[in-house]
């Protein structure tokens, strides 16, 4: 994700300082005249702006806090915006830890995938202080069409996981639902238009449907290649449980969902896109 | 419902032969000079197009097939279409039957509540002979704004069916999510509104929210009055289940959200809209 | 089933007329010297004691009240004992015909497999008037160990399905725990052990353990084959559904382990021993 | 918790140093004699065997890492024995900590509630070096009658948390089996007989009944007082649910149990024991 972003900062004519743990993945901005250094906290010697896009918690916190992260050597005033989807809870550390440097820390994780990313139509949930928020959009409305201010640092994460949560649960809806209705003598095209048109409706259902047949040009038409991986599916719901729990805020089909997510992931759909749940579901049994 | 749905009949000006098991219910049609029979049986005798509305599975059977049915006296051609909601097997069963007898049966539920059934502007999900549509058609585009062929009877119950339990599902996942949110620090209003930008979008998070403030002129803007009631979810979450253990489908969701508005019921929300579900997550832990 | 419970009817010097709709099953018998006849009907009409054992609720029906049922030709006080496990309310519908004909009608379904059949070791949990229990146990003694009057008409079909009900539900929990721990480090048989000292024991963890290599003698130590075949667990789960959506029961682990057998038997697990389970939650995710 | 623990140790013979954040928890410990001091660091100065016992994770790390925690003065080849129960991570974290200052980590939770604590009966799990196992066993069998070495440090943790993991799922299993039995027509008492004699049998069924009236001496006959708190048992799923998801193992019931539990804290249950689950499940539907 991190290399269509870049690029769509270069292409907006800002020099670039980059740091990735794999050399490789710089050589191609090295070649286009952009500066590559060694590690997080150099980046942070040379740019008063720095925006991080990590897999997971643990690696965002090396990034900033680690041996040679960020905070060694950030500069009073920077503004760090961390694009990684992660617990907020350790997005709201790593605000404290960056505050004390004299520094400013925004959390904006993006919805949109690899493609969104290319095409500069990423959409970023941006939590974080209100004042600082414009300075922070003039960077990320290079790279997304949608800039969304969500309110105090770690609301980018949560709007992020509430979102992913329900498209989780509506997914699988969808695929359940028009199971049940083809098992029961439905065509699932026609089923599809019914529930468009009915209280059933989401996204899942009229945008991206789980069924190969109904719509072109999803994943469901391409044998589920292509689009949001099962895994990074389990991921965020791994997320939006953490954070339930330690919210203490029920969440019965969410965790349901986590779990069905993570049997998908063992049984050889975690590179498939997520709306392979219909497939998983879908097997007759043998008798 | 019947009796909205009669009205409309009138309006159209059709002659009415009317049965009810509560006779006061007939009353209004008999000062207004229709026909009052005292059984199904009756009607069948004297009209050769019967519209039948039921609570239930047992009632649709006793109204069919009971010592004062309308099987007793059917003429052959009649055209039987009945909108219950119930089990698609039951409405199978009363098809088989009903064609020994040379007459016609379709099922045709309704969705879209009492204030549809007055305007006219139910959706009749219709299933049964594709030749005997247009004549269905003709009777219930006098009570509906949308008559959609689903398929062979029993498909009418089918699509209702799977629909709600879809928008069950979908309707938990959104209180489930904004509660989430709410609890992680997102202002309730703008969780919505990123939901309906996103994937997470669905008819529960756009035009029928959940939660108290966020939108005007639903059920939870007015304590969770009027609208659909936990207790018609349950029981239409009830045939789901049925329909899936009969034709061995999963619902893993389905299932749950079934108990969810079971456990509701039990817990003072029976005569709650069904998006009540958000009051029933929402409470706090006394601690 | 039938087999080897008729062979311990025999040994008791019982004379026996007999029925399967599988002539083949019957030839054995016929060698034997006993009388094989050509239906249901034909066995009422030659004994007073009939015991049925049939696979499901509608093949029940179909003997009692077929066109060649037991019903066509039932002598006035025979005792008519069903072993088959079926819907409790199938059972008391039953029972109101067999009344009707001045006969008597006791549910009883065994538990105990196979096994349990030839030696004579199978429990019978009977539902029906309990002057008429002495009668049954007298027959039912000679093929189980156990025989228990659980009440009315009916109760002996629902003290199966909630056995089985928890049953199932404390063999996913005792594989979910088995296999968390295992991935916590510990070893499985000091696990099984710790388990068994405390508050988690139950059978399934201190009779039937899921995990390969604790317990010598079960199913998981044989690549779960024998035992109880997951396709039976799902079909007793789904007749918990069914009474449990029936008299509105909330059954929210009930409901879930249903659909989790639901998914096994689709997913090659039909024919194992149910104490797979913990085979399929074992699989590794690959990454 | 540590108050009968730490008398048990006195009873024993051994001279304590204690301390408390409540100062209140100390005063009858030093009319009796002992030491109190005002920090964890002070207990780790002057002793060189330490027991902590902690609520949650939180406050286990601080009360080690804290700024005046014990780490500050630990004393190389210091015994240090957590009994809090929190999760295995945490564990294994305070384990590296301490190994560093050359002292010994165990992890040392309890099962059995305040009334096994002042009898002396409680049950230590034991995760740590093998070696030390016998210097840790000295002083916990002072308060155990049974303390069981589990493994590698977190594997005390691990074992706790699976155990009641599964007891969660026991338990509600065993209230829904008994609430649909009674609802289907069975006596509760040979309900319970049924099931403890048959494959369903588990700690919940035949030791700690939910249903009152069945068993004497459990919180059930005693409106659900004493026991173990609901809340505790939300607590210790909400540890499972996140050793589960960090190691990526699939817990469907697990998580639902935890799910169920957190609601009932919501519902005014949390300070019931958790057995109280068949009270919320019991109540019927108005209508």
């Amino acid at each position: 994700m991190g290399n269509p972003m870049a690029k769509n900062l270069m292409k907006h004519g800002y020099p670039l300082i980059i740091y990735d743990v794999f050399p490789d993945a710089c050589k191609e901005f090295q070649e286009a005249g952009e500066q590559v250094v060694s590690s997080p906290a150099d980046v942070a010697e040379k740019a008063d702006r720095i925006i991080t896009m990590l897999p997971t918690s643990i690696n965002a916190v090396e990034a900033y806090s680690g041996a040679n992260g960020i905070l060694k050597k950030v500069k009073k005033g920077s503004l760090l915006i961390d694009s990684s989807t992660i617990d907020p809870s350790v997005s709201k550390e790593l605000a404290k830890e960056v505050e004390k440097m004299g520094a400013v820390f925004m959390d904006a994780p993006v919805s949109g995938g690899v493609g969104a990313a290319r095409s500069g139509n990423l959409t970023f949930m941006v939590g974080g202080v209100e004042e600082e928020f414009a300075a922070a959009q003039e960077l990320l409305g290079c790279m997304g069409s949608n800039v969304v201010y969500c309110g105090a640092v770690g609301t980018g994460q949560a709007a992020k996981i509430c979102n992913n949560m329900l498209l989780a649960i509506s997914m699988i809806g969808t695929a359940e639902a028009m199971n049940l209705g083809i098992r029961l003598g439905l065509d699932p095209k026609l089923l599809a238009k019914i529930l468009n048109m009915s209280s059933g409706r989401c996204w899942s259902s009229d945008t991206y449907n789980p069924v190969p047949g109904v719509m072109d040009g999803v994943p469901s038409a391409n044998n589920y290649q292509g689009g949001f991986g099962t895994t990074l599916m389990a991921k965020d719901l791994g997320l939006a449980q953490d954070s339930a729990t330690s919210t203490k805020s029920p969440i019965l089909l969410g965790s349901l969902a986590h779990q069905i997510y993570r049997i998908m992931c063992a049984k050889g759909y975690s590179t498939k896109d997520f709306s392979a749940v219909f497939q998983f579901l879908r097997e007759e049994e043998n008798f």
